[in-house]
């Protein structure tokens, strides 16, 4: 069909991960689930692929563009190059929070009430190719759907701070507001109602931008709306929020911040972010929102989720070197075809014992598999060759010392675990 | 931009999955992707997307009709329609071997050698929709590339009897064939050459079909085909894998099985596939396939592979009601704002443990809490009022019997872990 070579390389802007990155991204998401599941959320699972009518709502428009459409296929194709019907009618999710929405109006009464939900799975949005932005990339949604308790957000703000925590990254710090005081300030500074949109918009810089510049973006009230926000006293329920968070988590973790905007239109009043002093933004946020079922025909419910930033918790682990790939305990070398069994039954009594051991995969000289063994970064390897296997023992080297040892099977084990 | 209600059901092929569904999807995944790793197998990541010349290769054809391709974009999209370019230029994946292959032509010099890879996820393919056959579905793949060794063999196959066995699924069989004996089988019977695509299609349907009818298709040399294939001697290979893997996993889990064909085109010597008594037709299979790099221009590499069928997998569990969802060992009531924090203390208690706590999300009365609690299926429910947090107890109920108890945390927490 096409000319030229098949390229090896995936289309621009979609990633390939190196063994060692696929890893640690597995066992991330791994420890995400795992917490969002002991804290009692549910997973949501739907298909990648959504109606154009639910991801572009009634109105169309601003995320038409980010949607990577599904072109139709057979006579429905024919139609569309005829041009009696569109050239689409579905495409791939752009995040995880409209599917959900859809999901909660279908099965919303068959659910437990309220729904504690979470969702970890790849988006796709067609956005420009650049520099740390992709067009596939992983969210990890926590959302409650039910209730319009402060607990609500008590839960989902914890319950991410020790999602953080488990993939690794220590010392998440969350700034908290509430987008009912923040909108009052702003009018109380003297912002117009249809200004006040401009002026959110410059205030959600204040994470990147310097103070300056933003009050000179804010005009000549910028000055007011900085002392009124400062001077705002939290309310009741953020402080509420604020402090038993804190307690659960056994730290000052939270803290108000009158300022924080995140986004405009789609939250209600609760807004947070996530922060860590290695990483200039967020690396999640989320916030209450209420209007997630209206679209769908259903009366307003009050919901409040939550998300991390998979893939900048990802870079931030990487360059810590705190990314959780592992490598296997030990490679068990294959002597020769006659002792491959005693090699492959060394290798279950490693794994009976809870280590990984990685069995050479193949007939090659022992040059070739230390190499290989290297190459796995494996701690140890082990030769059986006839001499062993006739006195029930295992030669043991330790691959960054050179040590190698002649001990039973136990023994290996033992010293094995030790390392 | 549309008219007409927005839907609420995923597109035609496609799924939603109860929380319990997905649960256990989830857990299954982790079962295989944990055993898959602790036998040194390490994960391979690649997007979603792939250029179309890649999916399609030189030669287009068979696969093009089962792709969902990308509508392109904005200037691309007005040069499509103006018939200048293709429509588009990716498509979903439709396996996880393709992208094996690229990948490892791409990056092959820089990985363990042999390369040891797993991959699980999501591939689309634009099938008819019908009862089982889905256009999204999970692939669970281990392959090895580089050695032309049996022990590769016993590492694919015993690997994934193992992740089965972690999945759930117990008694998994394994039918084992060369293709070289089958082929020269047929052409000892008489087969000519430009009709042993057809006996292999007739031969492949005898899982599914009476014999009686294979023969019939097979035609007058059908009962010679029988009597020559169950006359063939297994090869030293297929005998070394079968004796090897049994020991391995401790039953006659592998039986060498000449009648078995396992697709016509893609693999090259050996052939298995895996069975259950529980599901009419293979629950998974692979083979020996060493023509994967030469398609992006590289050199015949040796290489093996074996994958689960994840989605036979999960509805054989689901009947058999072994599928892994999980519930809250405990829902901890809140008896009111003041007292949340106790609460909260009390599930973090819990979770210390290994146990999972499920806090109530929000505000309710206690009825409404208690049907939370077996909404979740929870096996406990544990209310603290003002006297249980003044005498420093927890109220616990089990939730099968009603029975309630006044504990300690330390109490209940050895409680519930006995349950």
């Amino acid at each position: 069909m096409s000319s030229g070579p098949i390229p090896t390389t995936p289309p621009s802007g979609f990633r390939d991960f190196t063994p060692e990155q696929a890893d640690a991204r597995r066992r991330a998401i791994e420890a995400v689930s795992r917490v969002y599941r002991e804290h009692g959320f549910q997973p949501v699972a739907t298909s990648a692929v959504e109606d154009l009518k639910v991801l572009l709502g009634k109105g169309g428009g601003e995320n038409e563009k980010l949607i990577f459409k599904l072109l139709k296929r057979g006579e429905a194709l024919d139609r569309a190059k005829a041009g009696t019907e569109e050239l689409a009618d579905a495409g791939l999710r752009f995040d995880l929070t409209l599917p959900l929405a859809r999901y909660y109006s279908k099965y919303g009464s068959t659910l437990p009430h309220p729904f504690k939900a979470f969702n970890i799975g790849p988006v796709w949005r067609a956005e420009r190719a650049q520099k740390g932005r992709y067009r596939e990339f992983t969210q990890c949604d926590v959302d409650v759907i039910g209730s319009d308790s402060w607990g609500v957000e008590v839960e989902v703000i914890s319950t991410i701070l020790k999602a953080f925590d488990a993939a690794g990254l220590k010392g998440v710090q969350v700034v908290l507001n509430d987008r009912h005081s923040l909108l009052d300030g702003l009018k109380r500074a003297g912002v117009a109602e249809d200004a006040l949109g401009a002026a959110c918009v410059s205030l959600d810089k204040l994470d990147k931008m310097d103070k300056d510049k933003v009050l000179a973006e804010l005009g000549p009230n910028g000055d007011k709306i900085f002392k009124t926000l400062e001077g705002i006293a939290a309310t009741p329920a953020l402080l509420s929020i604020r402090d038993a968070v804190n307690k659960l988590v056994g730290r000052d973790a939270v803290a108000v911040y009158p300022f924080l905007v995140r986004g405009f239109d789609y939250y209600t009043t609760t807004v947070f972010e996530f922060r860590h002093p290695s990483f200039a933004g967020s690396i999640g946020g989320g916030g209450r929102y209420d209007k997630l079922t209206e679209k769908f025909g259903g009366p307003a419910t009050p919901a409040c989720g939550g998300s991390i930033g998979f893939e900048r918790l990802m870079l931030v682990l990487e360059e810590q070197g705190q990314a959780l790939a592992g490598h296997p305990d030990a490679v068990v070398t294959v002597f020769s075809d006659e002792l491959r069994g005693r090699s492959l039954e060394v290798a279950e009594a490693l794994r009976a014992k809870g280590l990984t051991a990685d069995v050479f995969p193949g007939a090659a000289k022992l040059k070739a598999q230390f190499k290989y063994a290297d190459q796995k970064k494996a701690a140890f390897a082990l030769v059986i060759g006839p001499d062993e296997a006739a006195r029930g023992v295992v030669n043991l080297k330790h691959l960054a010392t050179g040590d190698e040892q002649a001990l039973t099977v136990d023994e290996a084990v033992a010293r094995i675990a030790q390392h």
